[in-house]
């Protein structure tokens, strides 16, 4: 049967949630755990990998295993084999169609930047940013990335071939001088959210204007927005689905 | 000249305040950076020993050298070699008679608890605690600690003679699911705070009820009272001072 969890973590504490042959990954802590507990090897994959100090609030994983163990006793179990960096909010069967990654329909990045005095605990959790800032015209730049667009100029890869993603939104809120991005898409390209945040902290700092950023999705050219915002302040922050993989606490039957 | 500097630190990354033999503490590191800075050893004196995983918001030090460093170049250059896990608010020049611990008039102590489903992102900066807890029981209970006691029961260290300590205030705020308790002394024994907390969080459990604190604190023992919260709950927040040790921008002469 398939398995589907809702994973938190902080990033911190790993190089990334993919496997890394000398680094501790997310991935790495959770195959380990399950093999502890079910006894044989098993391979999970995610939503989206995340880099090193990049957070998850809802990554979503899926494995397999022929064995049953009640969702909500696998998530008190596997909890504290995980504690404290990894925590798993919800597990459920799915039907066997689901993947984590090919099934998902959009996802929310969200991120967050901190303009008051620094704060070292906070360092690992957002971004401190201590130039002048215009949300105004932050506000206004966003506005271009929201539609369908060609992002070619905000994807690091050379590979991918089809960089067209659309945005079904994406918004900013401002409370006690912390600016929290939010922005739910199709798809994201590797780096995307961090280098389209840089742009609009740059926005905001008057070196570029609102329009500019027509002229640099237009452009198709990585190098007319050759910047990228700092992993601590990026949150996966939900994977949306079809509701028919909203999954059950009962084996689903094949 | 005498520097009084004001510290702000991310206790998860360090073995405590004071030097250790084998474990980095946030003395070491600073005395290390200031040896750099000033060319020479210097040893800096705190106004309070934090343990392990215990943050400050507003740890006071103070150290003296014969050079002469303008205070906001200093806390610049400072601020940059110990990024990002321990941050100096201010420096300023202060009398000789200055002693951060020794001319302390009372403390402020900061202790978070959630009763929010467990956020691994907030595992390192406060309890949380899942079992149902009555608030208003807690605030009955915090009244028998504030005046002048003997904390007998609430300190672990035999040693120490005077056990009389002065609360001046003890008060909770509740937001979205956080307790923050602060409490203002004359003064605390070892691990009193997080002895009080541990206590007041058994007085929301309902095994022990608020006149039980009463109870505790006559009988002078520590068996009574034998619980102790958390370190990552607990954050030194502010040290106070006799206004003459505010301290100045200009070297202060002898």
């Amino acid at each position: 049967m398939r398995y589907k969890m809702i994973v938190s973590y902080d990033g911190s504490f790993f190089h990334g949630f993919q496997r890394q042959p000398d680094e501790i990954s997310v991935q790495q802590v959770l195959e380990e755990k399950l093999a502890i507990i079910f006894k044989t090897k098993i391979v999970i994959h995610g939503a989206g990998r995340t880099d090193a100090f990049v957070h998850a609030k809802g990554q979503v994983v899926h494995f397999d295993s022929d064995q049953l163990i009640p969702c909500e006793n696998l998530r008190k179990v596997l909890n504290k084999h995980i504690f404290p960096h990894i925590y798993i909010k919800e597990i459920r069967f799915v039907p066997n169609e689901f993947h984590s990654r090919k099934s998902a329909i959009k996802k929310e990045y969200r991120y967050l930047v901190s303009i008051n005095e620094f704060d070292p605990l906070k360092s690992n959790y957002m971004l401190f940013f201590h130039d002048r800032i215009n949300i105004n015209n932050i506000r206004l730049a966003m506005e271009y990335i929201v539609g369908t667009h060609d992002f070619k100029s905000f994807s690091k890869n050379k590979i991918t071939k089809n960089t067209v993603r659309t945005i079904e939104s994406f918004t900013l809120t401002v409370d006690k001088g912390i600016l929290e991005f939010a922005i739910v898409g199709d798809g994201f390209m590797y780096n995307m959210v961090r280098i389209i945040v840089a742009l609009m902290l740059k926005v905001g700092e008057g070196r570029f204007k609102p329009e500019d950023i027509k002229r640099i999705l237009d452009g198709k050219e990585r190098r007319l927005a050759p910047f990228v915002a700092a992993p601590q302040g990026l949150y996966l922050w939900k994977v949306h689905y079809d509701e028919k993989f909203n999954g059950s606490i009962e084996p689903i039957e094949k």
